[in-house]
């Protein structure tokens, strides 16, 4: 479909800056012009208007940690330890899920995801054929890397979700949908094992990938300051210094790693995931609910390192929604480093758009408003009591706008939903369907205790 | 007008707890029932119906620190260091404030909170005759405690305006609206004009004020950890203890104080708080945005003080927004204390509803959905992607939740916004004069420059 989005304030994220009465010119699935309004509406007259006077137009936002699935999970337990949060609720109530509850609760996250102006989710779960997360993406229109999660206690299971997934989804759904290999963590994926999933991981690259379409690699890393003693625990291992000195040793560290989390750190640590470019999914919201600590962002920022924003899964978030996370990162370090200047507004939404991109390792074609670059694009409506007087766009849109601001969202050069109604999918079934497949699950746990 | 809310899931915070499809009845100002819809329904059938089926019903939100008027300011500067911030930025333009821009601020921020389910806000701001906040809370229709800040440096100005601010506003607009006195804070109010305005409080209490309609007494407490200096160096007092200590030491906490931020504490300072029976406002998005720290809340709780929640203003928020707030408040607390249940979902929406109105000495009249109090309710509307499937409301209310789930909200017994349409403002003109009012006020710091 040929568009012409004209007339808003576009904050590219690109050398071009921020644009007023701008406008932008999609061609099928690309963006072909970028450019002030008055330049642009007599060369695309013909493309379909979506009309964005007095809009902010921004890159599609990017959540590179996620378990998508997990929509279904959310508000089934909260405020527990986390040790009584895994083992007496989630890790039971996930035993009982099947194909078609991992779908919904993808396909749920997936919409509301949409309506708050994400275009592209990094997700691990388990991939399981009859029913799975892609499915719940590709439905929606939503583009994102789907992982399976592997664990030493499955590994055959594990082998033969990945080719599946591999085979499957890599690439699909007009480029879509990608894939990853997705060891849980240090501590649940013996080092044998570990090395293992590298190879496969390098193998269907091999097989299904290329340079510009890769699978990548996406794990938990130092989410807590004991997982060097949980790996020895587990495993019998020497660990020395910290989680990344660690995965170092092994050889599974690379400019394709996706680290969520990466809150226990040292400084060789830091060192390493620099030196590796290894990239960093930071989920503050996650990592605050779940009593794990505070990530030393501005750390590892100064380190040269790429970071990125996670929302992680809607069971410690518990939401899918950038803009409380772009405004929690914003804040959490100026208070917990106590200095106002750390992880200014602009800092803050390149890391939710361009640097997620770059963490993705798909900055070639989404993370920015750009000519060439695939057209992910959301508008935001400024005209509400809590976003008017402006004074500058950056600040509202990571300080003050909120994900219900999003009016209007195009995935790969589709218009997704428009003026909040969302094309793809019929939202008011999904909700049915939604608590019809939680009681369901309710109902399978019950029988299974 | 006589209301019937019917068939909602009533979260009372009150000993009735949560009530599956229940109704609440509403005469006039007050609640007058409270129960099943199955019961309600024939007895008042004839009172104007506000559907609730399937929609959760909460007491109206408080935000117990605010500076309303500030909606003007909002996104004008931010990630600046405090200093730079307030004198290079922030001072100079309220420099050039005037009554019109206090009212159109505070009316922005009055339709911004009741647009996000507040229906009581405790602001501190300049009082002006010709324009000002309390001109804002009421057309609105918001309930709020009006301040007047005091400085050392406009003792006079002062003592108008608070004798101006009760006699006009203390009691008034079907008493939605009561008056406080507000010193700036101790390191900007010396101590003996400090001790003259607590004697003025309680004379205008005496004069204006009752038991259950009290004047009371609103300031920033050690908001950072440089104030005991900060003191020492304004006022050349010897401050050997916490800034609570030194406050107490003039006589001047009781519990008609509410105290905002308290961040700075010491252990002496908290038992102070506890037997003086002084409320607490913390305000964690401001307190982490402005780098001030952490405040220690769950000791806080421990030691039995009373805790609320509060915005602080759109300048250091940025906004007025209790979900936010109460998000931010069950988050923080966990990961930075590291323990994942402190605060848990309740305990905060508590904190948000009825501790807000103990801690304004309020509680007689709101906080809670009971029999006999003023009816301030706000409904939400929890078929959404992000609030389905629902497992529980409380944990949906603080972790999940949006200002914009809200529907409809009814302030002292009045429907003041329906389905989302706001009944007492024209929002889209005053989005308009929101914009001109800021034209205007940046043509006068020009000209001022």
């Amino acid at each position: 479909m040929n568009l012409l989005i004209l007339g808003g304030t576009i904050v590219t994220m690109s050398s071009k800056g921020v644009i007023r009465d701008g406008a932008i010119a999609v061609e099928d699935r690309h963006v072909v012009d970028v450019g002030k309004s008055r330049e642009l509406r007599r060369k695309y007259r013909r493309y379909e208007t979506i009309k964005a006077e007095g809009k902010v137009v921004i890159p599609g936002l990017i959540s590179t940690h996620h378990h998508a699935a997990m929509g279904l999970l959310r508000g089934y337990a909260d405020d527990y330890p986390l040790k009584e949060w895994l083992e007496r609720w989630i890790w039971p109530l996930e035993r009982c899920m099947k194909g078609h509850d991992i779908y919904v609760g993808a396909l749920l996250t997936a919409v509301e995801s949409i309506m708050g102006g994400i275009t592209t989710i990094n997700t691990m779960y388990h991939y399981v054929e009859g029913g799975n997360e892609a499915q719940g993406f590709a439905e929606a229109g939503l583009r994102g890397i789907i992982g399976h999660v592997c664990f030493s206690w499955r590994k055959d299971e594990d082998r033969r979700a990945l080719e599946s997934l591999a085979r499957e989804w890599h690439g699909k759904h007009d480029g879509r949908i990608r894939v990853s290999v997705d060891p849980h963590a240090p501590y649940t994926v013996d080092p044998e094992y570990m090395v293992e999933l590298w190879h496969i991981k390098n193998d269907l690259n091999e097989r299904y990938g290329s340079p510009g379409n890769p699978v990548i690699w996406h794990i938990h890393v130092a989410e807590t300051e004991d997982e060097p003693e949980k790996i020895r625990q587990a495993f019998n291992v020497p660990v020395k210094g910290g989680v990344v000195e660690y995965l170092d040793s092994l050889g599974v560290l690379g400019k394709d790693v996706i680290a969520a989390h990466c809150v226990a750190l040292n400084e060789r640590d830091i060192t390493i995931l620099r030196d590796r470019d290894v990239k960093v999914s930071h989920c503050p919201i996650s990592n605050l609910k779940l009593a794990s600590g505070v990530s030393p962002v501005p750390r590892l920022l100064d380190a040269g390192v790429t970071v990125s924003l996670g929302t992680d899964g809607p069971s410690s978030n518990n939401a899918s929604d950038m803009f409380e996370v772009m405004k929690i990162a914003a804040l959490l370090h100026k208070g917990v480093w106590r200095n106002p200047t750390l992880l200014p507004a602009e800092k803050v939404l390149g890391m939710a758009t361009i640097e997620g991109a770059k963490a993705l390792l798909w900055e070639r074609e989404i993370g920015s408003i750009e000519v060439g670059k695939k057209a992910d694009i959301t508008i935001l409506n400024f005209d509400k009591p809590h976003l008017r007087p402006l004074y500058n766009e950056l600040s509202h849109l990571v300080y003050a706008a909120k994900a219900s601001d999003v009016e209007t969202v195009v995935i790969n050069g589709d218009i997704v939903m428009e003026n909040r109604e969302v094309k793809t999918v019929n939202v008011h079934r999904l909700l049915e369907e939604a608590e019809k497949t939680k009681e369901d699950l309710l109902n399978r746990l019950s029988q299974n205790r």
